[in-house]
């Protein structure tokens, strides 16, 4: 398509509120071209189209551009169109626009420069095996909404009605007391922290470190600065060193995930969310916690957490990424009832809102009963591949090596001994075909922890097996040359 | 569900990596409860689920749980479960947890503060009316894509390749060069607007005054200082008024409507948009276009554009909100390709993604043709609701009053007399269940401009003529009376 675009011209009647007439296009387009606005070369638009943008009859619009013709300013050309004559009554081209510069944009974020090739085994990811994905029970839903004779085509800003009403049904049968009211779906988890950092007033908020990386790049992109307190996950939390670091930097939030924390996969006991709420009452920092990882271990529906111990001021957020469709961004937040409006707002401004279909079959999903039968299935298949997974690394990983033990759940942490180069570690690996987590990006400096996450959740145990038998030999062959000199290792790098 | 949930403590082996032995969990236990960790009260997870968390056979948590009763440290109740025991024996219920404060949120942007009753006729909404929803063609394809037996659960982060692709291919049909890698989908454009304010290193952006109200408030969240360009929808745009502005305060992107200008109405004219061009090539001044409402007019393939003029370097956005069905939440943003990594990520970091399977029925929608027999449809609606709309303005406005005549398409702007106190209209207007959009939060101060926008796209042409009597009324009302003291009126505010 090397036609180009025809000329644009306001053409005003004379008597304003009348109908254009011939008379006020032909005043127009002389008036334009006289001025030099429109110059020779340029395409009109043809009368059929004028008449239709105009609402015109055929007669008037071409009785103008005759008229214009005649006064030796446009010039016809068989098949073509109508063009703009110059002063000599040849046409040339159009003449040539200007280009406006690029916009200057902040660079891309260190995690996302260099993803693994296609084709490799993410042994970080915790993805859920698509294999586990209910598949036959989506669609059945899909349908049945899509059936439904009051099919919306808008939406509430806040999240589809049905869907909000599960998920408070769902939150209560877990001893939260919770109001449709109260729950806003997001675009995901990630829409969820988006909206509540930037809602912030004080932009400083506690993360754990390491860090979840996602979480931490959103929080550095929306200008907010991070307190960071240190999570080991062999040790626990010290929650003294915790009080010290917040009665010092004074955050005004913390962003805590409790069950499975991304990158350590540790779980907080119940003597340390309590301990957290009441650091929290006394400094005045409040909560944001990430639930996401709890409903991936049997009788989840009994786990501890922050909003279930301190009440509906804990901000809580949970997803159905991780566990049941990634494909369907759908993500809720759950919110102190007066908090509601400024976090919608904040939504609307960032995206109006979520697809409702997608939701109203999520609604249905859970309304049936499918997600309970959804999660069993998937608690269980976790567990064999986590007993699985522990039965390799024994039997694999030399003495030197450590993991956490979560009970269950989609990941797990391996720490290396310092002498292992994580980097030359990575890089061995991805010439195996086999992704770890770059866990450098979760720690703000050289890290407390030396290691990465491994996730039995997305790819199948034999594959997982696979990749830990590589890790190990990689290991091997590391730690067998400590004395492996220095600067060979620089030149490497 | 009023069930305290379990108390959680982490339970490891003596010796790393050998499995949970019964004196492990006789030691944690026995451990955290002297150490007044866990308080008396506590209700302990049952031996299923220990078991179950812990890879056990039953035996082994049973004889744990037996010893700690032995030595007085737990307490079973029939049919309620194991607690932990109080010194003197009995178990009282837990203690109470602490209370964390609430964040501090900032407060609710204006606009979003007092939405219309339920019910009430919005005469500026550009929304589609749901009658012309393609409903059946879109549950078609829907169904088709659910019945591909590639289903995929992940998602490309930059948007569905195949629609992706169709996208780029139709633009290309109106002749801008655009290939698939250079668009990126987004949740409808708003999200396009947040990514690209997002990413700026410099957050200086000019915008047009009177500006869209949802991206002045997404701005303002952002952070971005918004350079105000004037623009009179009856007079057209001074460039060199702009120039002058750009010049002096250096925004270093200006976002513009080109097309059906937000909340004007107004449409660029070929020599404005080439001004434009020249503008910012001079200036150093990056271009981000919005362009949803060509498409609603009658032969939109060649309305000229900044993008189609101007070239690669600047940046396009669209929608398919507006147009097709406002719960798809499908937009999508065309940029040079050197920023598509950036915006990708800035996108990532937002919501990860959006649904793909919306965005593969859009896909199935546009390429079996649906969307331009759609379009045809909607166009050939909106001139015939256009050209009464023009019609009735005719027959019922006080002649003081004046409108912009944009050929079609789906809005225009009335145009009042200084007299008129357009707060004691709207609320009038909304005394009749009419809703017209404050236009205030469009404009920097005062404003150049006394009026509002009208739409013929959402209500019936019935329902928009009702409405349009109306506001006569309540004109022809206020016009008689323009001696009314300003103090009566100060009264009512």
């Amino acid at each position: 398509m090397s036609r180009p675009p025809f000329v644009s011209v306001h053409i005003q009647s004379a008597a304003p509120g009348r109908r254009v007439a011939a008379a006020d296009i032909v005043e127009a387009y002389a008036r334009e071209i006289r001025a030099g606005r429109i110059p020779a070369g340029c395409r009109l638009p043809p009368v059929r189209v004028l008449e239709r943008q105009l609402g015109l009859s055929k007669n008037t619009a071409q009785a103008a551009y005759d008229e214009l013709a005649a006064r030796g300013l446009l010039h016809g050309r068989p098949r073509e169109g109508v063009f703009v004559a110059a002063a000599d009554g040849v046409s040339p081209s159009p003449p040539p626009v200007a280009q406006p510069p690029l916009p200057a944009l902040k660079p891309v974020p260190d995690m996302f420069a260099s993803p693994p090739r296609e084709g490799t085994l993410r042994l970080s990811s915790a993805f859920i095996d698509p294999e586990l994905l209910p598949r036959e029970a989506l669609l059945d839903c899909f349908r049945s909404v899509l059936r439904q004779p009051g099919l919306e085509p808008f939406y509430d800003h806040q999240g589809h009605p049905p869907l909000r009403a599960a998920i408070a049904q769902r939150l209560g049968r877990r001893g939260m007391e919770v109001r449709p009211e109260q729950v806003i779906l997001t675009v995901g988890s990630q829409q969820a922290i988006d909206i509540v950092s930037r809602s912030l007033t004080v932009g400083r908020m506690a993360t754990e470190d390491p860090v979840y990386p996602y979480g931490r790049a959103l929080l550095e992109r929306n200008g907010i600065e991070r307190v960071p307190l240190p999570l080991d996950p062999f040790a626990g939390i010290d929650l003294d060193a915790w009080e010290q670091i917040v009665a010092r930097r004074r955050p005004s939030l913390l962003y805590a995930i409790t069950s499975f924390q991304n990158p350590t996969g540790y779980s907080y006991s119940s003597h340390e969310l309590a301990g957290l709420l009441a650091l929290a009452q006394r400094h005045g920092l409040a909560l944001l916690e990430d639930d996401w990882g709890s409903d991936m271990l049997p009788d989840s529906e009994y786990r501890p957490s922050l909003r279930l111990l301190g009440g509906a001021n804990v901000l809580y957020m949970n997803s159905f990424t991780k566990k049941l469709w990634p494909a369907l961004r759908i993500g809720y937040l759950v919110a102190p009832e007066p908090l509601v409006p400024t976090l919608v707002a904040a939504k609307r401004l960032s995206t109006l809102g979520s697809p409702p279909l997608l939701e109203a079959t999520l609604a249905e999903f859970l309304d049936r009963g499918y997600y309970d039968t959804h999660l069993d299935r998937l608690q269980a298949e976790l567990d064999q591949r986590y007993q699985a997974c522990l039965t390799t690394l024994r039997e694999v990983m030399p003495p030197e090596v450590r993991w956490t033990t979560p009970g269950g759940g989609p990941t797990l942490w391996l720490d290396l001994p310092r002498s292992v180069d994580l980097g030359r570690l990575r890089q061995a690996l991805a010439a195996r075909w086999i992704d770890i987590e770059d866990a450098s990006v979760a720690f703000p400096d050289a890290g407390h922890l030396h290691g990465f996450r491994i996730s039995y959740a997305y790819a199948p145990m034999a594959d997982v097996r696979r990749a830990l038998l590589a890790v190990a030999e990689e290991l091997q062959g590391q730690l067998q040359q400590p004395g492996r000199p220095r600067e060979a290792r620089a030149i490497r790098a």
